[in-house]
C-alpha cells in the first residue's frame, strides 16, 4: 500500500482482522466521569490480543501478504508489544517472523515471543545495531519488514479500533490517544476524519518525550533525543508516513507530567478494575491536569494497551 | 421474606436493580482455558457497583423495604464490601445508612463509606461489640438491619449475578463461586437449580478458611475460627439461611491453598488484564490445583470483586 489509507482500506482491515482480533469493549466509570467532569469511554485495547492495540495492524499487514510474500516471513526490530503481536500474527497465519531484540531485553518478553513461535536474534541495544542486524535477517530470508508504525498497512489495522469506538459509540465530541511513533494516533486520525469530522482528534504525550507535539509545533519532525518517561511505549520518534496525516488531521498535542501518569493509570486500576500499562494512561492524566477543556463532553479515550511487569509497580508497595 | 428465594423472588430482585446495578460481562481468556483445559466464563463482578456482587443483595434489600421502613434507613456492621455497598443503596434511595465498624478498619475503607454518605459508629474489633454497638444504633434509630449474607432479600440479589450469567452464557457444565458467609453461593446455587438444574454448582474456600467445607462434611455450621488466608473476603461462618440452601443445592465445597490462590489472581491480572481481589481467585484457584476435573467443561466463575489495595500487592513488588 503505497498511500494513506482511505475509508476502504481502512474497511477492508477490519474485515481482515476480524476473526483474529477481539471487538474491544468500550467502558464506562461513573467516578472518574464525575472525577472529570465529561462523560468518557475507554476503548479497552489493553484486553486486544497480546494485550495492546498493536495486534490490529500487524495482523492486517500479516494477512495482506501475497501467498509469495507471507512464504518468506515477516520480520521487525522490536522489543515491546509490536514484537509480540507481529509474532502472533505470523504464528496464525502460519509463517515465520524474525524478531530482532536488544539483549537486555527483560527475560519476560524474550519468553513472550518465543512463546509465539518467532526466531529471535539479538542485538546490541543501539537503533544503528538493530537496523543493521535487521537487514541481514530480511537479507538472509527474504522477509517482509513490518515496521511497528510507519507503514501505511499498520496505520489502516490501528485506525480499526477507532472504527468499532465509533460504531459502539454515537456522538463523540473528542477521540484521544497517546503518541509514539504515531502509529495508532495516526489511524484514529483517519477515521475520524472520514467517518466523524466533526469529532476532534487530540493526542497526549508525556512531557519527558515530548517529540511529537514539538513537531507538530515546527512543521517537521524532531527526532525523539534521550526521552525519559514511565510511559515506556511512547518512546520512539514520528515516522514520515504518520506525522503528514497527524499534521492534517490532529487538533492538538497536549504533554503531561510522570506524577499525572501514575495517577491516571493507578486511577484507572482502582476504579475501573482494569490493568493498563502507563503508555495507555496518558490521555487520562492530560485530563487530570485540566490541559483540556472537556467540561460536560463526550470524550473517546483509547486505552493502547495493558501490558506491565505486576512486580514493577509505580507506587509504593 | 421469610422464606428462601423462590425463581419469582430472584426474577423480582433483578427488575428492582436493574436501574443501579451494572449488568456485568462474562469476559472469556483464551490463555486461561489453555491452562485449565476447560472453557472458562468469567461473570465480572470486579465491575459492579462499589467493585463488588455484594451492591445486588444490598440494593435489592433497601429497594424492597416499604416508605415507613426505608424513612428510618438501614443499618450493619461491616468493613468490607458490603457496607460500601448498602451505604451506596440507601444514597440511591435518599434514606440513612448506619454502619459500624472496628475502629482499626484501614482509612480507606472508612472514606470509602462516608464517601456515600453513610453515618459511621467505631466499635472496639470483636465480634461482641460489634453486636453491641449495632443492636443499640439499630434501638436508637428504628433502620432496618440488612445482614452481610444471612437474609433472604440479601441472598436473591445474589442471586441475580448466576441468573445474568445463565442468560449470557448458554450450557455451563459446572458454575463456580467462592464461598464465606455463603451469600453468593446460596443465591447462585438456587438460581442455579430453577433455570439450570443440570449445571453443577461447586465453591471453592481457603484451606486456612475452611468452615463451609467442615460444615458441609458434618451437616451442622461450624463456626469460623481464626481463619488465616489472604481472601479476607471469606473469613464469616455460614449462616442458618444460606447453610440448608448450600446442603440442598451445592454439589461440593473444595478448599484451595494460598499460594493458588495468589497465583490465580496474578494470573488472571496479567492474562485478563483485569483487576480481582483474593477472594476473587479462589475458584480459578481450585482450577488451579487440579482439584476438580474441569477437562473439555464449561464453567462459569463468578468473580466476586475487585477490591484491594494497590500499596499492598500479594506479590514481590
Amino acid at each position: 500500500m503505497n498511500h494513506p489509507p482511505l475509508l476502504a482500506d481502512i474497511r477492508a482491515a477490519a474485515e481482515r482482522i476480524r476473526p483474529y482480533a477481539h471487538r474491544t469493549p468500550a467502558l464506562t466509570c461513573a467516578a472518574l466521569d464525575r472525577l472529570a467532569g465529561a462523560r468518557l469511554f475507554f476503548k479497552c485495547e489493553n484486553f486486544q490480543k497480546v494485550g495492546a492495540f498493536k495486534f490490529r495492524g500487524a495482523c492486517n499487514t500479516v494477512m495482506s501478504l501475497s501467498p509469495e510474500e507471507a512464504a518468506r516471513g515477516v520480520a521487525t526490530h522490536s522489543s515491546g508489544n509490536h514484537a509480540q503481536a507481529l509474532a502472533l500474527a505470523a504464528k496464525i497465519r502460519g509463517i515465520p517472523a524474525h524478531i530482532v531484540m536488544p539483549r537486555t531485553s527483560p527475560a519476560v518478553k524474550k519468553a513472550a515471543v518465543e512463546g509465539y513461535g518467532a526466531t529471535i536474534t539479538f542485538c546490541e541495544p543501539t537503533l544503528q545495531a538493530r537496523e543493521e542486524i535487521l537487514a541481514k535477517v530480511v537479507e538472509a530470508t527474504g522477509a517482509t519488514f513490518v515496521h511497528p508504525y510507519n507503514d501505511y498497512r499498520v496505520i489502516a489495522g490501528q485506525g480499526t479500533a477507532a472504527l468499532e469506538l465509533l460504531e459502539a459509540v454515537p456522538e463523540l465530541e473528542i477521540i484521544m490517544t497517546p503518541v509514539g511513533g504515531g502509529g495508532l494516533l495516526s489511524g484514529t486520525a483517519l477515521t475520524v476524519s472520514y467517518l466523524s469530522p466533526q469529532t476532534r482528534v487530540i493526542a497526549a504525550e508525556p512531557a519527558g518525550a515530548d517529540d511529537a507535539c514539538r513537531s507538530l509545533q515546527e512543521g517537521r519532525i524532531l527526532p525523539s533525543v534521550n526521552p525519559k518517561t514511565i510511559a515506556d511505549g511512547l518512546l520512539t520518534s514520528l515516522g514520515d508516513k504518520t506525522f503528514p496525516i497527524i499534521q492534517q488531521h490532529v487538533e492538538r498535542i497536549v504533554t503531561v507530567g510522570e506524577e499525572a501518569i501514575i495517577a491516571a493509570m493507578r486511577l484507572v486500576w482502582e476504579r475501573m478494575k482494569i490493568v493498563i500499562e502507563p503508555s495507555s494512561a496518558v490521555p487520562l492524566a492530560a485530563l487530570w491536569e485540566k490541559k483540556l477543556d472537556v467540561e460536560g463532553k463526550r470524550v473517546g479515550i483509547i486505552l493502547s494497551g495493558g501490558n506491565v511487569d505486576l512486580g514493577k509497580l509505580p507506587w509504593p508497595g
